[in-house]
């Protein structure tokens, strides 16, 4: 087996990289698209499901799974891998973004931040070495540091503060994981707000620390998309190219898109499985509510052009009712179309830099799913 | 293919029977359990699902499709089979319990029954021709006649009354529905209540009326399971030997094994999948609920003697984590694994029919799962 952490760059495309990533459950072709998986499912898909659709790694939440069923639990149970039934990749956050969005309560000292469970009000700590402990436990092939995920619109002076503590953390979380420790590697995350200046600082202080590649964080939290697209081009080239660049939280089609030009090589985002579960569907030729009249009497496929199980198997009209009956199976089914969705593109994504199209590639893309189209949609 | 409606017995084990019926879309091998698909569903599962677990037959809901997405609709996108995408055979009931139990606002009157929709209250009305003719639009291979279902607690002039109404409109849904046409069966319903003269006098009338089988209907309304059995047991005899018979809504592992010996062919149940939902689940050594607190740290497989998905794949604890984080896994886990129960124990039933041991197997089963069982249990 190749040692983990091994990051080959096979092809590029502008500054679209086409590379792999080694880790102890398996190598991870880049870009790529990681599903989320935050109670250790991914809402209404089985590990075969996942198979069949073609996730390559998924993404586990840490603060959830520390709240519920707990990091002990899980290390007594084998790992989550063991526990989930899931024998490929896994990559964990650190906690540190549903801590600040999620949790309440919550007080920041430069040790870490106290913060009250969402779930039943009990008191936690997160230092920079308990989050490490805690994917130790998970036994995530990709550990990410704790950081403060700074809100949009924190002024400069804050921003550049808050900028200090994430490097802090950063280096406790890197001392208290050695190198390749069990195989595990862990990932730095670069903050900085919206401010190019301090991106590079952070970036500087970051890249420096020895991880085993680098994270954007602190981007999808409420900013216009040209904001988002402005500081995604900024900050990468900041980040080292013989390292994985993943880009946290984000996204739609056309924020992938954007960030593969930049040069990111690994996305997360629950957009895909949230909207799934509300009826909003991603198709070849955009954004589509199941519930929309015309599909009432609509016997095609939801998107002849998608070969999942959904749109080989049922039609519009069927799809549109298991939504409006509020059916357990229209979660699921919308949820591998969409799904697949995404998988598709990263896939499309990774054989057109091969070939050099990727420009091509994103031009169409972005006719369909605009780059200025409001973030929220 | 064999004519529809074509029942061959072959094998006895005293009065239990083994048998098959053709249907138009594929023979069913009885003594048969049909899970439940509501709205055009089996809750939670697709139909590879339904099949891996070994499903023949599924049971729709004439009331629930009428209302919802509508019987026309779904003639136009050429049937239920091709709108659920199951190409095994499909028994639909008449509507006519739903309107007793769900709806609101009922008028029965000699011509049929008036009622309010659950879903928005507007107002419809089921006559036999009616409830035929939606079967009909449905598609289904076995449909049901439409019937009075008498509460438990009826009194005897009243259910003899009822007996009346029932077998008038059984008459007129047979006459709505010439044998065999479109390859649909059509199964007439004795009702009678808790009084065993009237099943017989129900039973005389419904089984002169040339139906494909026949159904006990009025079971499983609230009785004392010993009441249940013995008016199973004092019906069944009534019901002519060379039909299938059909105890609808019917039940219970000891409910099943109890009709078996009665002589009964085919079952019907929420419990399965209702119970799936709810976190009970059935077992090898019994009903267990999933929360229970020794499956916290339990890494063995829910039931060992299992083999459906989840039990060769999952731990108790991950199923007890999925329950309680009210994951949409948990529901479809518990689903799959509830019916392998039931679909297994059909399975042994038959089995055991054919090499003479169906009273031991009734044994042994009725030792886990006790006869004098309260029935809400």
């Amino acid at each position: 087996m190749t040692t983990p952490g091994t990051f080959t760059i096979t092809a590029r495309d502008g500054a679209a990289r086409r590379a792999s990533l080694a880790t102890a459950h398996g190598v991870v072709q880049t870009p790529a698209f990681m599903p989320v998986g935050t109670q250790g499912t991914v809402k209404s898909l089985c590990p075969r499901d996942l198979r069949e659709i073609g996730t390559q790694i998924l993404l586990g939440n840490t603060y959830h799974l520390y709240l519920r069923p707990g990091d002990e639990l899980i290390a007594r149970l084998g790992g989550l891998h063991r526990f989930m039934a899931w024998d490929g990749p896994i990559l964990t956050d650190s906690g540190g973004f549903q801590v600040f969005s999620l949790a309440g309560l919550r007080r920041l000292t430069p040790d870490g931040v106290e913060f009250a469970s969402h779930i039943d009000g009990s008191r936690h700590f997160f230092s920079p070495e308990k989050v490490v402990s805690i994917q130790q436990n998970l036994g995530s092939d990709i550990m990410m540091v704790l950081d403060e995920c700074v809100p949009y619109g924190a002024d400069f002076d804050y921003t550049k503060k808050s900028l200090a503590l994430t490097t802090a953390w950063a280096q406790r979380c890197r001392e208290a994981h050695p190198p390749l420790h069990r195989g595990q590697l862990l990932f730095g995350i670069v903050q900085g707000g919206f401010y190019p200046e301090l991106r590079a600082e952070s970036a500087a202080q970051i890249t420096s620390l020895g991880f085993d590649g680098h994270a954007l964080g602190g981007v999808s939290v409420g900013e216009p998309r040209p904001e988002m697209h402005a500081i995604i081009h900024s900050s990468v080239p900041h980040l080292p190219d013989n390292k994985p660049r993943y880009l946290m939280g984000v996204g739609a089609p056309q924020d992938i898109l954007a960030g593969v030009a930049a040069g990111i090589d690994m996305f997360d985002c629950v957009l895909a499985t949230r909207n799934a579960r509300n009826g909003t569907l991603f198709t070849s030729t955009g954004k589509v509510n199941v519930k929309k009249a015309a599909f009432r009497d609509d016997d095609s496929p939801l998107d002849p052009a998608c070969s999942c199980y959904a749109c080989r198997t049922f039609s519009r009209a069927y799809l549109r009712h298991l939504y409006i009956a509020k059916e357990l199976l229209s979660y699921r089914l919308n949820t591998i179309h969409n799904l697949t969705f995404f998988l598709s593109l990263t896939k499309r994504i990774r054989e057109a830099i091969e070939t050099g199209g990727f420009a091509s590639l994103k031009a169409e893309m972005d006719a369909i799913y605009p780059p200025d189209a409001p973030s929220g949609e």
